[in-house]
């Protein structure tokens, strides 16, 4: 886990918020189904986890959006 | 690292390569300005390592970049 907030990290935090908001998913509906564990839903949207490529593709492809989409303003 | 080709990680890898030429860059430099190994540059570009958003925000800005044109396409 990151100690101080990166804004890099935070942006991608607030587009996935926002995303999985508009989508209408909690953060345990997405953690469950990207296979995940909902505390880490709930860091990377606070912008305090360091996800990999990997992990925000399954993310994004629950959510019926692309990396890029949770990247978008970094 | 990867067994399979992901398709979002070979992206990022033709991303990051275009990028770095166009820049004028060798791996070797990149990897040193970076602070990160000469091999994991090199297997980032052709797509079979899973990098971190922090990793990837190191890399952009060394290439005067942003994660997100290394993420775009995906």
């Amino acid at each position: 886990m990151t100690s101080s907030l990166d804004p890099t990290l935070q942006t991608i935090g607030k587009n996935l918020r926002r995303i999985r908001v508009a989508s209408g998913r909690s953060q345990e509906g997405l953690a469950l189904d990207a296979a995940i564990d909902r505390t880490y839903v709930s860091q990377i949207e606070r912008g305090i986890a360091n996800p990999s490529i990997l992990v925000l593709k399954k993310i994004a492809s629950c959510l019926d959006a692309n990396v890029s989409d949770l990247v978008v303003g970094t």
